[in-house]
């Protein structure tokens, strides 16, 4: 059976709530990033702002917790408080159902949810006995249609590349053309180079788990030879580097961002150390996203889930879901991460080796 | 390449501490249920005992925290406290270095660990970040192995069969022959049941996770329907039970055990009450085994973990290694379990479903 | 200020769905052990049956999954499906809103639960990053008053005597009067007691941590010698036992069930063995209970859970609610036993050490 | 009692391994943020270099995964791979028994593990079934000494501020004198900001735990507000912001990092946005810590811990230990934490809440 999209429902625009909307407003930043008091903050979801009369205009490439700007051409802009200027226009007002001209838009690809009549059910949240059948399958279905129709943006942390068949179904899937970009930070990285150097990941092997004499050094050696050589693309060229997650980025010219942190070592040269330009480099990435699979980093997955809107418009002026697939051990985690109010969130609870190696032999 | 056993290597007995060792003494228990004072307590290794002169005996299936008994016959039995009858002799003497008559032999199939000569090395535990395609490896090959020349014990909780695919994948390795017995409780099989009559489990659709109108009833009526049938295996005869793991086990024969808990409903009539007699039912099992592959429950792993020895007496006398994998999302619950000081013990951190889809495709 | 219980609002019998609404049947079993095939089941909720013409009767000591059941005397008692006797009247129909005769209550002391009009807000779920002040502070307010005018039931692991300041609380509770009946298994009272004869918790100082040499005897010997004493009440008398929580209880002839599971030694002789006769045993006392705090343990707190209704009927007739405090360090059990449905059941996601400590101090 | 700190032993100096040992070489970097092939990595401990016949200097201010470069100067420093400067000479060689003329001494303030003789104990990790009472006295001796004679430096997440005692409890550390300088990132100050102008924390009430009307705009506004301000420092100033940690340690003195993430909204003005920054301005305060208490974060708490030495040289040149004191939830958190492979580093599974209102009512 073919996958098919779901269908995009349009606001009811015929709902009095529409006819009597004033027009939105937007107020002066009274400096640089700074908003005007009362200010709208956007979400992941559709939000249609009240421009002229009788239209209302969809905000594309929205984020969560950011602010609505009006630029210069008349366009508006979902942007960071920490990119506004004194005096840009941002549209204010908190009110989501047009009472300022602003109309917030949840259920575009599901019902509207009702007030379950039963007085109870077990099992209503999602756990690691949740049944993850069908969400292998629905994510199989959509890996295969955005392969060629969409962007499939992939997150992950190190503990990817520390299992020697994980890495490998990565690798895979990256030459079958399913990974479109990779968010991740200098530690996964590092350590599938090391992987790529000495077969081993903190000094254990990847595969036997044998502790390498000296192994402690492996991490830092690949880290010291990396960044001699300049770059891990030329690390590629010249044959240093034969294997593994990075090589088969650079090898099929994948796009990626690797995000500096506190507690990176060398760095790699290709880490972004300022947080703010990563957001804004990985933000290009995942704002493009139809579908985006995050394993096993907290801190990436946040980030990304908050930058990463629930929608997308396509070049056809077609609106469609954006897919978000958290795997994670953890129900504190997946809890903190799934947490996005829409039905195209979905979390897996298992550990992400088992997840690749299965993602890989479906697809 | 075929799988090898490790040879057994005997304990050197031409060590001076065998020459110098005083026999086994045996103290009569002071009343039923009581061992006398100074009683040894006996482990999953093997131990022998100095019986008379020159001659020290392998005590045939051991278990955590017994005590040794000379029967009527002469013979070494390792028995529960509370099976001891008073006057029975019981080996006394807590030396495990022959001073008692009595020597733990802990290095059998393992070179004796040495004092690290490092200062220190990363990742030396077993988490989550732990790379396991190695331990999956090994378990494919001994699992292999043991089809046909060992016994493979099954421990298990609910969570087994809440899934559509972990369930069939179960199912299809008892049908294949990878399954020589299963020890779980009331849960496991209630629900197991549950998703042969209704395809849900606590109401939960185990493929489309849709929550069952009266849901919440699903399992009680299963466990009604059950018991008024008067056996499951009168269920699976009429017809009534057409699939699943009970399903499966009662089609193959396979000798199963469901322990009573405090939070049974129902019970099925297969369950047995009283927890004593449950545990005599699973080391009947369990003592037998020479691989058990423990999913996803705390009490059945830690209870079949005391019970199952680390070596078995094969019938040709020759000695061979029991291997113990346990498969726990949590490194809290798979320290507990894994915790046994031997190294065929192996813990696999996931979630079971993906094990079990994981194990049953390689096989 | 001083605590008030919140008041009981009866259902309003005045809603045209109790005018029109039919007496409730009663089918005879068909079996011993078998419900009729359309039994109502019941939950820990207030439930109303139509007895005879305008006449609801509310059940009382109510429990999770069991059956209503008429007596000779034609009262109305909630029981287990195992205690049926073949042609016991049962209440039949699955309708919880009068439409067979039967009407479920679950917001007696809340308001009606209402769909919420905002989209979204974060953190509407427990975790341990959910603040607890306010749950402490309840809690403390309603142990002062149920020590007088309630029943505290306790449900404990071994956890909470694994550490000495944490032990010494407990003691302290159950001294000032806090602690009115206490569900365990062997390991918490075996422990406890190995506290008592070697401070040490399976071999290791529940104060200074070291490691006793041969420390892995010491809850074998506890056991052993307690079994040779014959009970725990005869240890306490001959001075043999000194202190700690099952000291404690003897002394204040504070009410404890011990039940049997299939991971104990021993067992110590007050364990019961029968895991139904334990429910039974258990329920005696939970279903009394106006308070139950459990701490860090599954098994035995979904047991509980199980077997306590949301409210009690106090002598005077009035109904109030029964609070239940869970104390655990995973989300994943915490929610598993949360999971009741009702305002009175509070999760506190900590270390029960901490817990304790922090209770004795505040009361 | 009062508590005093273990002595230092000095490595024996006249062991025929320092008899027979070159001198330390030191080797030319080829490269900017490039070390010579054979560096040598320092780690927590400390080491001795022989950088002239017969003396071997103790290298101060160590840290994990770095070098040791000599400067202009002649003295040893330890630094950053990433701060390296072509021709910088660094030593190399990576012997730890002075082999290459530096010793690495891992036992000055424990004796020598080793090879425990029997051959099992139950309980030799962590867990959160570990007794506390005793890492928790300790802390306390510890916290009253360092807070006249040594620093304590603490690193938080922003749970801590998520409860309204907890977060009562740290600002009355503050107030005390037992934090002299705090690691964290933007998302703790911005809602202890949040809780300062709204009592809220992401829109919850951080004692009564409601959900605030429009709630969700909460810490933006905070950001907001606090961004126009200028400064938390201005805001204290102008009485915006009355109470809570930021509070305390600006009108207390106390210096504080707040290093960028990706997934900061604001940022605050205070944060660093530059990575490798943020950990120099960490390395400056951790390094000169003699405890550091970390509080519900990996991140902080890793990158921490890697920067922070097992040792600290005080002004009279004597020799004591860090203390390193870890509280979180799990143990995959904790192992990975504590990991350190010195006696002076703790865990403490509990929450964080509790744990700071116990300190704070100890001291």
């Amino acid at each position: 059976m073919t996958f098919v999209l779901p269908d995009y429902q349009l606001p009811d625009f015929l709902l009095p709530l529409f006819a009597g909307a004033p027009l939105a407003r937007f107020e002066p930043c009274p400096a640089d990033g700074v908003a005007p008091a009362d200010y709208h903050a956007t979400s992941i979801f559709p939000e249609y702002v009240h421009v002229r009369q009788e239209h209302w205009e969809l905000v594309r490439n929205s984020r969560m917790d950011c602010v609505i700007r009006k630029t210069n051409g008349g366009l508006l802009e979902v942007t960071e408080f920490r990119r506004l200027q004194k005096g840009d226009p941002v549209a204010v007002g908190r009110g989501e159902r047009g009472e300022d001209g602003i109309y917030l838009h949840t259920s575009g690809f599901e019902p509207a949810r009702e007030c379950d009549g039963e007085a109870f059910a077990f099992r209503t949240g999602t756990s690691r006995e949740t049944s993850f059948s069908i969400a292998y399958d629905t994510l199989y279905d959509i890996m295969r249609h955005d392969k060629e129709h969409g962007r499939i943006i992939w997150v992950a942390g190190p503990a990817v590349v520390f299992d020697s068949d994980a890495r490998k179904a990565f690798c895979e899937l990256i030459d079958k053309g399913y990974v479109h970009g990779l968010l991740a930070g200098n530690a996964l990285a590092t350590h599938d180079l090391e992987g790529a150097l000495f077969n081993t990941a903190l000094g254990q092997g990847i595969y036997d788990k044998k502790q390498a004499r000296l192994g402690h050094y492996h991490h830092l050696d690949a880290l010291n030879t990396l960044r001699a050589k300049g770059s891990i693309k030329q690390a590629v060229q010249d044959g240093l580097v034969r294997d593994g997650v990075m090589h088969a980025l650079t090898r099929n010219d994948v796009p990626y961002v690797l995000a500096g942190s506190i507690r990176d070592d060398g760095p790699l040269r290709e880490v972004q150390a300022d947080v703010y330009k990563a957001q804004d480099a990985m933000r290009m990435l995942a704002g493009g996203a139809t579908t985006v699979v995050a394993l096993a980093t907290q801190l990436h997955t946040i980030a990304t889930g908050n930058m990463t809107p629930s929608y997308q418009v396509m070049e056809d002026g077609t609106v469609r879901p954006v897919y978000f697939f958290i795997v994670d051990m953890s129900e504190f985690a997946a809890g903190k991460l799934a947490d996005r109010g829409s039905l195209t969130a979905h979390a897996i609870l298992t550990n992400v080796q088992d997840f690749m190696v299965n993602l890989n032999r479906a697809l």
